[in-house]
């Protein structure tokens, strides 16, 4: 006991979840050296335990985007601020806040450059040298890449000045065509979600406040942090012909008709690193998904100067590696307790003990970070034990995920309902009039925005939850990221 | 034949190489659609067909930056002004050619933002941070991002104000495992072009006139274009203290004493697209090499409306899918000649050719880009033949890079012989007094520049080629690219 309290000192102190969320989430990502504080303001500097992340994340949805037929190419930073300008609601939404370059060296440019906060007006620019013919059509373009957008208030990998993501871009012949990509790509993301950062979320429709300036139809899955706040995790837009016709990308259709495609733009980025560490993390830190966790299995020998200890650790580490699991053997000058301490800190799904009892015994002790349940299992087991464990842990945490969700979502059919919901830190499903006066109304009273209205419209009551008047809508509110 | 020329009228038109060597590469990549002219001047836009070339590059240089211990991080692309003027030489090279940041929409910013042309300022900013003991040593990092160099000439992939590259930065306690570093990553550049793009280099040191502004010493690999042209393909330097002295990088060593680390940084570039092109090509197109071809293997059936045809033809595809290989089974409504002009323009290692006479006889016919050979092959035969066709593809083309360069190599003992060397498109191998006058006025005489002074100092004269005074070193001259 004496010996785990001097191990604990050295561990770093993470504020408590219950006590300051915010200041928890800070401790979080800087003690375990996800990411730091860049030196001009608002940027972040993602460090290698928090990029390996981003790499799987790359990984996993490279794999899906060139299932659905999708390829990566790469476009200029910089645009032409004309450009900007082209499409109205575009320029409005993003005008003030974008970089923009004005001198190389000493030198004024002649025209100013805007460096992107989203690709929409260059990409069409492109493309409409590319597309003459229905031939041509659909083109399917994924770009990953850095963007800038200057936010007043910045968190790392929530909000910064730049961050990292990818953005689909893709023309068609057709609306239906374009429509089915919009919804197909969400529901990539969907199952993305689900199947490798473990995180439930809702989906559908923004409302026309909520949506991409540019956009004609804006759908995004909204991720339940564990403090109640949501985050848009993603989003797929229906762009129609605005940036086309702008840019006039035409194409000759078979009806031998000069046409403008309709287009779909959709993405995510670096703000998923911060969905999974608010939507799994807990009071020891982060509860990393297996299947994006930079370190998947740890393996620490006990007693490890015993004699065949550590060469029994590095045995088990091989074997693991060898099955293409990511495993780390920490053979540091530190005690077991102190690296218990910091692996569960740092999220490692599994850890793996191993001490002369052990190896006396033909057994290794598994503990995972999910449950921090202990099991004695036979060393011979290891090869089908561990990964399935991995896919149970998984599991599970989407199970966690899932039921947090729903059952922090209360239908509320008055602001009375609506502000207790609020304050028990609820996802709000109520009934919406549809006009813009009530939604910015709820917003100034209550904090909470519009999130998406679901594809289930199956409604709950027929008034509007604000002004009472007929409901044309079911929409979730909540208060978000 | 008619036949053949009514093909023939499909095919783009690329300039003859001997004729007009810069219009043949500026037709190639066009018509193969590896790259387009961004809006902005200088600018480029990677289409897919050339991104997933840089994505195979990413890959096969991931997985050795792995084995020797590095990791990948992101940095942020905007440095404050101040950071730059830092380092005094760095400052002095860069400052003329850096695009600047000075307004956030219409609020000019409090100080101008570098959008980095490299990040050794930045990062040994963060490093100061993260680096406090010798225990926190070596730092062995690696970022993959974008940056900027406004260049008044430019042509895509070998020059433009923007390109991709990746930057390793590392940290080390003594000058000796930096040095050591420096040269460890030189190799596995030089390995990685022979094993990998299959083009042999030249490596050694790059003169003071020529080295990177902040550097101690700059180890590069010089690759031979087919205009007999060199092409810095990547850099490796020893930086010393430079920045670590100002950047306040410090660390706590062993004896007690605080201390300076010691420094490296090495990257690669889209430019060694460029270089694949230019070191590989040929009057049809491009001859990519089999590990970075998007497509090692087309599939063209000929006769395809004969029954079974297609049928076989996808089953070929399939089963080298099965292997891993990357394959295009070309079904599209042209006929097979134009597809085999349009392929082999594309530069695809292997095209497989099957009709119904090859089905007939349970053979396919399997022509190489490399050589244009024909063979007839037993389809039974599939799984083992055209891996180790693609590997003797591979083997092939770096002999023909390897042959090429050693016999573009001249030694010369005065500038007679060096200018009539350069005539002939080759190499200089040259000693020189090692002063500076002297590489200025090769320069201005003749446009070549010096390129690396070889690892093996085996002197080949006492007198420099220049200005016959004592000669200190070995070097190579070139024009380059």
């Amino acid at each position: 006991m004496a010996k785990e309290q001097k191990d604990n000192q050295f561990v770093k102190e993470i504020t408590d979840m219950t006590v300051d969320f915010p200041q928890w989430y800070t401790d979080v990502i800087l003690k375990t050296e996800l990411v730091d504080y860049g030196p001009v303001k608002g940027t972040m500097v993602i460090r290698p335990y928090g990029y390996e992340i981003w790499e799987h994340i790359q990984e996993e949805l490279n794999k899906r985007f060139k299932a659905t037929g999708h390829k990566n190419a790469y476009f200029p930073m910089f645009i032409p601020y004309s450009f900007l300008v082209k499409e109205a609601e575009h320029v409005e939404g993003f005008a003030p806040e974008v970089a923009l370059v004005t001198h190389i060296g000493d030198t004024p440019l002649e025209e100013k450059l805007v460096v992107r906060p989203t690709s929409e007006t260059i990409i069409s620019s492109m493309y409409s040298k590319w597309v003459q013919s229905y031939r041509d059509l659909p083109v399917l373009i994924n770009q990953w890449a850095n963007v800038v957008r200057w936010e007043k208030t910045t968190r790392p990998f929530l909000r910064t000045s730049e961050f990292l993501w990818q953005e689909g871009h893709t023309l068609h012949a057709t609306e239906e065509e374009a429509r089915e990509e919009t919804l197909k790509m969400l529901e990539v993301y969907r199952e993305f979600m689900e199947n490798v950062l473990a995180i439930d979320v809702l989906t559908g429709n923004k409302s026309e406040k909520e949506k991409f300036a540019g956009a004609v139809n804006t759908y995004s899955m909204e991720a339940m942090m564990l403090d109640g706040k949501s985050l848009q995790a993603g989003t797929s837009h229906y762009i129609g012909n605005n940036f086309a016709s702008a840019f006039e990308v035409k194409f000759l259709d078979k009806d031998g008709k000069l046409k403008n495609p309709f287009q779909t733009s959709w993405g995510v980025s670096t703000r998923l690193i911060g969905a999974l560490i608010m939507a799994h993390g807990d009071q020891r830190g982060l509860k990393l998904p297996p299947r994006v966790a930079p370190i998947q299995v740890v393996v620490v020998p006990v007693a490890a100067h015993k004699e065949g200890v550590i060469e029994k650790a590095t045995e088990l580490a091989d074997r693991l590696k060898a099955l293409g699991i990511r495993v780390e053997l920490d053979i540091r000058d530190q005690s077991p307790g102190w690296k218990f301490n910091e692996w569960e800190m740092k999220g490692v799904p599994v850890r793996i003990e191993i001490g002369p009892r052990d190896i006396e015994n033909g057994q290794f002790v598994a503990v995972r970070r999910d449950t921090l349940e202990k099991t004695f299992n036979k060393i011979e087991d290891l090869e089908k034990l561990i990964p399935a464990l991995l896919d149970e842990i998984h599991a599970n945490m989407f199970k966690q995920s899932h039921d947090f969700l729903y059952s922090h979502i209360t239908e509320c059919h008055n602001m009375v309902e609506f502000k207790e919901a609020l304050d028990n830190q609820h996802f709000i499903k109520a009934m919406w009039c549809g006009c813009r006066e009530c939604e910015d109304a709820v917003k100034a009273e209550t904090a909470a925005s519009t999130r998406v209205m679901p594809f289930d419209q199956t409604p709950i009551d027929d008034k509007c939850v604000y002004c009472g008047k007929p409901a044309t809508r079911l929409i979730y509110f909540a208060r978000s990221y």
